[in-house]
């Protein structure tokens, strides 16, 4: 059964998403930057990480484990790092201010990192990295989630597949952008593939038995996904698990409450944000003419069987949300029916 | 046929690599820091960076395109941002001078990033990514490297397999530090293969024509890498080309000198160094701790089928390592040859 994608004007999906945000008590500015985050991740084709999130977070907000209204603050610093404190808000809602203090310092010091606590689900990587792209940095995302991931070597799912996003800004041509979950696959595309009732390809995920899957459900119930290239997947989750967790005081590995499952507390969820200033090295002129370049070479390679023209990391997801853009921002059948229900719970105007 | 390895005392090999390098001219101090290097890759069970790359340094300098007595030397500055000229010295040396003053940079500013260029080969990533850990911070370090690898999408070598390093420290326990080329296998275990005439496992490499093989020597003649984990491993690559070659206005890609065929220029090999100070965060004892504890729980998980136990990141290094330094350091004896005949030609006492 193909799905039924509906389009909506994108403005309008926002103002949708934030009016049930604020229902909830959370201010208008901090409504509107989670509609914003999700509504671009379905523009661009991540629909995992789009509207189909909204129903968690509701749910989240109205069993009061998530702060509506969080007071995000620096708890200790130096010159080059800043250590946040997410006060249990909307991981959107934190990772962007967090963000933002990140790249100031690095306009002050040349670079910086941000290391942020006792936050939540913060939905695609790649919308903090791109925010560095206007300030002409580079931009640096990468975030603890609960345990969903087998370790190389193991069966059990013990660690989350922390996704690392990198965003280089260039001249003309977009922006290469790397924004990569350390498991073969995303979780967020298991749970679209169950929410829609499809199947997932083999090498994604085992069961609660160890025991390879296509089934999502399965995967998902007790399951464990699969680490990217084995030893090197699990490494770099470890790593993100360091730099995120550990480095902040939060909880890891198991202790990281599940977004879908652990309703008596709030997650702990922890993130690590970096900029790194081009005109720190070179002229930015210099820089985005030759990121420019590089991606145009790329481009130009001869092909891979099956394979129509080579793009640049990234690329896929501005054509998609260039696509979008004429036709409307995608939102599956039934997550909008979802959505409609809450809607008319919360005395919401329903699109 | 089963190489043969020949055992000699870490030390006598160290005096022996640096008594060579002394005949070109490097100063005592350098070649004992590039002898330190390639034993101690040896000694940690990574032969592709170890002894086996003495002879092509050799070759280099001898032809003039690496230069001896390099100036390393800081060309622009910020806070927490070094931007250094190798000054086209030997990579290990100058790798370990950047990285020097990327940790000295780190604890003034709680964090610091260091980008290098006019460098070359650099040898093991985790090396210089160690050297953070008794100064209780993480080290990162990356490379470019000259185009072994085809882009995701592509069928021909176009980019480094550039590999990236991250040494976070323990307690009690080893430190976790994850070296990984971003190709399926480091193109040194190829050239380790080729020297000793062994196959490599099919989905390493394909050949000039595009062809998959598990010839090392195809896959070295005008071959490619495959890289790890499809688009996410090509993604990493591009995005170390651009934290190194392009923020330092080196050469990219093709334009790199490759190590074993450019002699006619040096090889314009730039590096990213970055180093976070645990403490600019929390605690050292508290971190550490949680990294042995986070250890000790990997170790106890439930393996997968035919997995003995299962290991942190580097895990498998200092288990070799401690195994070697009762054996002794291990040199393959076609290596031990080659660097004999070089001995006898410079002067240099054989082992």
């Amino acid at each position: 059964m193909a799905e039924e994608i509906l389009r909506f004007p994108p403005d309008r999906l926002k103002e949708f998403c934030a009016g049930i945000l604020e229902r909830l008590g959370v201010p208008r500015g901090d409504a509107l930057t989670v509609a914003d985050h999700l509504v671009l991740a379905d523009m661009r084709g991540v629909g995992s990480h789009g509207l189909i999130r909204l129903g968690i977070y509701v749910k989240r907000l109205r069993l009061g484990i998530i702060n509506p209204t969080p007071n995000v603050r620096v708890i200790k610093e130096t010159a080059a790092t800043l250590l946040v404190d997410g006060d249990n808000g909307l991981g959107m809602v934190v990772g962007k201010r967090a963000m933002e203090m990140c790249l100031d310092r690095a306009v002050r010091s040349g670079a910086a990192w941000t290391m942020v606590g006792r936050s939540n689900h913060f939905g695609m990587a790649a919308y903090f990295a791109m925010m560095a792209l206007p300030r002409r940095m580079v931009g640096i995302a990468m975030t603890s989630g609960n345990s969903v991931m087998a370790p190389w070597g193991s069966r059990v799912a013990f660690i989350g597949n922390n996704p690392i996003a990198i965003a280089v800004p260039a001249d003309r041509e977009d922006p290469m952008v790397l924004d990569m979950a350390t498991s073969v696959s995303a979780r967020g595309k298991i749970i679209m593939a169950a929410t829609l009732g499809k199947p997932i390809p083999p090498g994604w995920a085992i069961t609660k038995d160890g025991r390879p899957t296509t089934d999502p459900k399965e995967a998902l119930d007790g399951g464990a996904l699969l680490p990217v290239g084995e030893a090197k997947g699990s490494g770099l989750a470890l790593m993100v698990e360091a730099l995120a967790a550990l480095l902040t005081g939060s909880p890891s590995g198991p202790d990281i409450g599940e977004l879908y499952a652990t309703f008596d507390r709030p997650q702990g969820t922890a993130h690590t944000f970096g900029a790194i200033g081009v005109e720190a090295f070179v002229p930015f002129e210099e820089f985005a003419g030759r990121v420019d370049h590089l991606i145009r070479t790329l481009r130009a390679l001869p092909t891979a069987e099956g394979v129509e023209r080579v793009m640049a990391p990234g690329e896929p997801e501005f054509l998609r949300h260039r696509e979008n853009e004429r036709l409307g921002a995608p939102v599956p059948e039934k997550v909008y029916r979802e959505l409609a229900d809450l809607a008319k719970e919360l005395g919401v105007p329903v699109l």
